[in-house]
């Protein structure tokens, strides 16, 4: 492909991206291909010669589109937000472009250096502590893929931490006990596991009736460890749960910790951006007793995935941890002090410019569109939560302070999950709206999670209609 | 932003980004500015109100591109290829346009199935065993990150089967051995870490002269380990290793993990890729007896960065390691066995739908194409070597079967390797090509990585004529 020919396709494929996006609602929202299909509709082996990039694009339509759950869809009230904008596709388009690998300073200054800068400008929008900005003592952030990595990487940093870093040498982990909450997300048995905190080691902390981390209950199984022996090291504290949306009190679990001497991370993948609006900066209360702390750009900013945020109160743990300098990484200008590598604040080595999109985002879209959009979900949820109360069919069946309402039949038990389920089932498979299920203390649940890009009071009001409909039987 | 907005704007980024690889030879390859400058020219603090995408973009060509190290320079030689092209920015902009979220088969069926497919396209395109496709018994493969995410994913693989599963639940790793050389990524290193195999339970296996595994080595050495009471359990045999492009002996390897049961990762990351032309399936030769393998169309193949393949011969021991559901993910296709879920081949959750960059590369750029610019880069680099073999004051100090030579000053120990640092250095300096130092066995020496899109018999032939005008002085 010539450079002429590029900027024809690229085009081309620019203005199928906006027709796409401004007709996402005439698709159905899931995918209705059966396991196989998509496959089946391309050929078995590859070309053997090149093809022409309009036969490319035409797949897209008559075979991808097809295979697509439409994330960017107004009625896609599944799993989390995931809402993209504009500018953030022209900053993954201008990475994609420059096409430079940010694993260490040297090697493209400008992708470390507007990556701190956004760091330290979403400390400031978020109203998070000074304590973790790039230019403290000992703090600092980093871009990561997902809160999975971040996560995983604010594990390592503790058991490093715990261990005075003897982990790197002897690998034993067999003493370090962690804790967090049945709602706490998959993503923190998965990184526990890896790190080798094997299942008998992770603490599940009982929750009160709004889902939410019980401190008393923490502090006597951290007790408890200790009697036994065990090394009590790291406890999640999650903001926004994603089966329910719950939050685990931070200014007591931070209180346990900090006296405890165990790192505390917090999880606020999903909820934390809420903070971009300064009504909503209570979902970050008490986050200067974390040790670690993300959130997503990637599901309520409109920022593409992947953009995961995460920061540390002590970055010398986790260059402790991830820190490894062969010869052929070496560099004047980290060995100095001056200059960040990001390698060593995250899992694998190499990194993509992924700073961009969030600083196109924030300059072209705007901080005040996203607050704007922020404003509106809630707003819509709590509309949309007075209109399920209204409904005796229905009940609520956990705390909904943002953006997401989980809801049940209220018909007798047992009777109430599978229907539920029922009801679930027959709504997706409307392709009118997508919704998922979720299992609260043995009750089945309906999430509505509304984050969509354009997702407006009409969307909301459909899905809800349809519910009641479908409830009507 | 508007979608006319959007229209324009992504014309005029994608004509720059043309525009910018069209004239990418005109820059200094490594970035001049010093720690702190492109920070230095952007605004401290986040705009209050959205700015136009113009000035946006003119910030690109006024702050960005001087902090940039051009990775598309054709005079590009340091680290290794990460060469990107045409169709496969493309790719990157219709999967940030589309927005969805990979994790399940049901998230989006076409961002699975394509994926799928592209790894049964490379194991033909590249003559794997056809064990390892995703529709043979046990095997398949998956799109990962970077090939630090690759080996960790291999190293849990196989915790998980030497432990029978056991590790999930205890987390003790403390017996286990793994086995690589000093010549093996350092990503090695790093995802034993990880999983909690330290440095004490990592076996430094000695090499040959041309810097590669002594299976006799490593035998002695499992023998030693089992007599010890240790569980050997995982060996790194490098295709192609970052210093000096080393081949460790893979059938040999292989007949004493098979017979003595350890895992063997391949780690064929920077030349597996080679294969695509017949004459150079070598690289991949004994694969047959590998557990995992991996290699990276984001070096050596035009796709744009992050593209790793990952395969496995045995899918049962990665879903051990790695599956993990929860309520809010369950699916009935997945359940059912018969859709795929690649959150359960990975350590993150969340996926990018980067099957695209690699379909459209293959498609739209065709194979043939990928196939001349490795077999260019291997003719230039011979060439090279004549040229450094014919001049008396340089040595080539390692094996130069594909596309890196590793060279040094000849003259006397110790003040060879001090030359050769101040070579190199002065090399970079001039802006003129970008080289990288390691350290063989001792001797410094630099690396000649010739893998640049663009990279033609005139850049290679400049970069030397730099290196013996400042070897004279």
């Amino acid at each position: 492909m010539t450079p002429d020919e590029f900027r024809v396709h690229g085009h081309a494929l620019i203005d199928w991206i906006a027709e796409y996006l401004e007709g996402v609602a005439r698709h159905s929202v899931a995918s209705t291909v059966q396991p196989g299909d998509i496959r089946a509709a391309l050929p078995e082996h590859p070309p053997t010669q090149a093809e022409s990039f309009a036969d490319v694009l035409a797949d897209l339509d008559r075979v991808v589109l097809a295979g697509i759950t439409h994330w960017q869809h107004p009625s896609f009230m599944a799993y989390f937000p995931a809402n993209i904008s504009y500018p953030s596709i022209l900053g993954e388009v201008a990475a994609a472009g420059l096409g430079v690998q940010g694993m260490s300073w040297v090697t493209s200054p400008a992708c470390t250096e507007v990556e701190t800068l956004m760091l330290d400008w979403m400390q400031e929008l978020l109203g998070l502590p000074p304590s973790l900005r790039s230019t403290s003592t000992h703090g600092g952030g980093v871009i990561q893929g997902s809160a999975s990595e971040a996560t995983l990487s604010s594990i390592l940093a503790a058991r490093w931490r715990a261990t005075g870093g003897q982990v790197n040498t002897d690998g034993d982990t067999t003493h370090l006990v962690a804790y967090a909450t049945s709602q706490a997300h998959s993503s923190i048995e998965k990184g526990l596991r890896i790190a080798g905190i094997g299942a008998q080691r992770l603490r599940v902390v009982p929750h009160d009736e709004a889902f939410a981390m019980v401190p008393g209950e923490l502090e006597r199984m951290i007790a408890a460890d200790r009697a036994a022996g065990l090394v009590p090291f790291w406890v999640c504290a999650t903001r926004g749960t994603t089966s329910s949306l719950a939050f685990d009190p931070l200014p007591q679990i931070g209180s346990i910790t900090r006296r405890e001497g165990l790192w505390l991370h917090v999880d606020a993948a999903m909820s934390g951006i809420a903070a971009l609006a300064p009504e909503h900066r209570w979902v970050n209360e008490g986050v200067e007793l974390a040790d670690s702390y993300t959130t997503n750009p990637h599901k309520w900013m409109g920022v593409n995935f992947d953009c995961n945020l995460f920061w540390v109160a002590d970055r010398a743990a986790l260059l402790g941890a991830l820190s490894i300098l062969p010869e052929y990484l070496r560099s004047a200008a980290a060995e100095s002090g001056a200059a960040i590598d990001y390698r060593d604040w995250q899992v694998p080595l190499g990194r993509r410019f992924r700073a961009l999109k969030l600083w196109f985002t924030i300059r072209a879209g705007g901080v005040a569109e996203a607050v704007a959009m922020i404003r509106r979900h809630v707003a819509l949820t709590a509309e949309l939560a007075e209109w399920v109360a209204a409904d005796p069919r229905f009940e609520i069946v956990a705390p909904h302070p943002l953006n997401l309402l989980c809801v049940r039949l209220r018909e007798g038990e047992p009777d109430a999950n599978a229907a539920t389920d029922t009801l679930i089932s027959q709504a997706n498979a409307s392709g009118e709206v997508l919704l998922t299920r979720t299992v609260l203390d043995g009750k089945v649940a309906c999430r509505i999670s509304v984050g969509g890009r354009t997702t407006a009071a009409g969307d909301v009001r459909a899905a809800w209609e349809l519910l009641q409909r479908l409830a009507a039987g």
